[in-house]
């Protein structure tokens, strides 16, 4: 971790002038111009994202919040307690045991990917296997983690472009079958239940597990699951004897229950809390409690266990979700781009208004595949039930059981990189390869 | 009901041939080509929808399932049983008990808006107070139901033109002062909460209380919740002392509570189950347990219970869902056909990719008024945590607090109806109005 990490400009110079670093405690004293604040603030400094204006100092007070304070206000600023710098620190390396199982941890970005400094809270974007061990002491109990960044992005920024690099890159690690036990993907948690369905599809038969892992919670809160989350994960990979794509999260607000969710059928269901996550339609494939785990899993994750990864993808899919004033005109532009494939999130059992049924037969008639599911997220597309459903069906609409929509959107992206028409991406879609519909 | 509903053509004259009609309990004599089949069906002709084939002919079975069977493979019809005609029957006429709570029922469409014919599970679409009462006599001994047939549509095809007919005959009836003491709104589940959350702001601080109320399973089913969700509503209409507009369905698979949502904080969250409509992020805010109301609410529905219907809308309002893959340009249409407000269905804490802020840029200043809610469902956005929240504030995107992605699509619709720019807009989404936001 740079000693100054993230300040630049004048709020490094600032902090340059006082000697001072990040990790420090100190106390900033301020002109104290407005009566609403107080004149002194201790706290220590905490490290800035690279994007972060050069106009702020940020402190960790004691409340455990980051306040920020603006450059013109601060007249002082006194180190009470200098954070020993790189070279004073005695770091511990931890030696590998060879007789605990080997697992790669590839780092993708999102806090969850960061160093966790337990002193500062602070988080900073590279990760080496030493400062992983040295940070969670317990990881190195179980398993020998080495590590390797592929790449450093929140995961609203990781595009399918992204998908395919973690593909393709755990392809040529399984190939070169350099024995590792599992695979930990540190990922941000946006957009983690994409990546983990479209690595399940792309690296269908997998001898390994491939956990991915993120973290709610940035690592400077006190309630941060990083950790508690990472352990989890490397514990489930030595243990679960068993292969296929996971998601490892809390199962809930508590520290004593992680979850592992099937990488097709799970979900980020809460903006904000610990267990955000949620398998649909059933429980996590299994538990960790104390160490242990608890496996509801009936079935093997994928149909076929032959490892046939195929690692393609056409991002000429759209994920639709039909609303009532949806203007079916928009759907021509998917058209006249020449889409190869429309997902609905229709409601209710997979139903459109009558209003859509000339743009679909449009697309239809493009050799656009058009896939059903329902925004309602759980339960299964049923469209014989009412006329709607049948009119839609008339038109060439498929509906595609209990997939979620953003799982049959991966997978139809994903077929569609691996088809020449609209039928060999129906075939594909229709024919279950990785736990993505129940039953 | 017609003795022959939605037969026609060929296999209408086939019933009149063999002298049955829908309701009687009948053998079907088949010509026995398939020995997959039986050659005998018994069972009760179920009535067909309006745009079905001439060519089945449609028997509820004992397993209680229906059965199409092919005019072609037909031998014979044979009556076991015949229902009585219509002036057999002897209709007991319910009198109105003037000690009664009178309640009007609008009927929209829907299954629940169907007659239910207990003997034969059939649904016909028409409904009259005497109708209604002989199907469900539990509603008589309640309140006094005056029904009014507003439209009679599926509610996958309402769309917002039907919502500003239903607020405005709901304005008209209160304005008059017939002393109703609620008013139910019998609806299809697909877009029951868009409906409700549209009614909910155009009708702000009515008087009296709204139940929108529908049914997940036909009423051909033994399963059918039609029957217990209307005498549910009923009996919170009349005993809830309240006012605000709820959904009122099942709360669960069993038949012992029913729940009562905010009209604005509810979703169907199932595509099947009884219990598909979730309260989300909290309780229903009543519940109906052995026609006891117990309630979970603190607070009024509405933030004003002055009644100011301001029954408009503007449907230039698009719902975006952000997905890894989405193409930006598809906005560019939002902007070229002039609308006044996109909500995005945002990650996690409400972010899109970087790739989405060229485009957001022009819609911002185009006077688009830039929602953010998120995919997540449940928990509130937060757009100052990470870079990327802060990126898109800095562009001008209004983060809605923890409103529903669809709640937010109909209040920004009612809101550009009752604007001039992108600033009232504003103003109108950010301010409380109906429960839509929590705390």
């Amino acid at each position: 971790m740079s000693e100054l990490a993230g300040y630049k400009g004048r709020s490094l110079k600032l902090l340059e002038d006082f000697h001072v670093k990040v990790g420090d405690t100190v106390q900033i004293t301020t002109k104290g111009d407005s009566a609403a604040f107080s004149d002194n603030y201790a706290g220590i400094i905490m490290p800035r994202y690279e994007n972060a204006d050069d106009k702020h100092v940020v402190l960790k007070v004691d409340s455990g919040y980051n306040i920020a304070i603006e450059l013109g206000r601060i007249d002082k600023i006194s180190a009470m307690e200098q954070k020993p710098t790189k070279n004073e620190k005695s770091e511990q390396k931890i030696k590998a045991d060879s007789k605990l199982p080997k697992l790669l941890l590839l780092s993708t970005g999102g806090t969850i990917a960061s160093k966790i400094d337990y002193r500062t809270g602070a988080v900073t974007p590279t990760l080496t296997a030493e400062e992983l061990n040295n940070s969670i002491p317990e990881l190195a109990e179980i398993a020998n983690i080495e590590t390797e960044v592929l790449f450093s992005e929140y995961s609203e920024n990781i595009m399918p472009n992204h998908w395919l690099e973690i593909a393709n890159k755990i392809k040529n690690v399984i190939q070169e079958d350099n024995g590792y036990h599992g695979i930990i993907v540190a990922h941000g948690t946006d957009t983690m239940h994409y990546t983990s369905s479209f690595l399940s599809f792309s690296l269908a038969g997998c001898p390994i597990p491939i956990a991915l892992v993120g973290s709610q919670r940035s690592s400077d809160r006190a309630s941060s699951d990083a950790a508690l989350n990472l352990i989890g994960a490397t514990e489930f990979l030595v243990k679960c004897k068993t292969n296929g794509i996971y998601v490892v999260m809390h199962q809930d607000e508590n520290d004593e229950v992680i979850a592992c969710h099937l990488g097709t059928r799970v979900r980020k269901n809460h903006t904000s809390k610990r267990g955000a996550f949620q398998t649909i339609g059933g429980d996590p494939a299994f538990l960790i409690i104390n160490n242990q785990i608890h496996n509801n899993k009936k079935t093997d994750f994928f149909s076929n266990n032959k490892f046939e990864p195929k690692i393609a993808l056409d991002e000429k899919v759209a994920l639709v979700k039909y609303y009532p004033g949806f203007d079916p005109e928009i759907l021509q532009n998917y058209i006249q781009k020449e889409y190869k494939a429309i997902i609905f999130e229709g409601t209710g059992l997979g139903h459109v208004g009558k209003n859509m049924y000339s743009i679909i037969k449009s697309a239809n008639e493009k050799d656009i595949f058009i896939g059903m599911t329902s925004q309602c997220i759980d339960g299964r597309v049923s469209m014989t039930v009412y006329e709607s459903g049948r009119d839609l069906l008339n038109l060439g609409i498929i509906p595609l059981e209990d997939m979620i929509p953003e799982v049959a959107l991966t997978k139809a992206m994903w077929a569609a990189g691996n088809s020449k028409n609209s039928q060999e991406i129906k075939k594909i879609m229709l024919n279950k390869i990785a736990s993505e519909i129940s039953k």
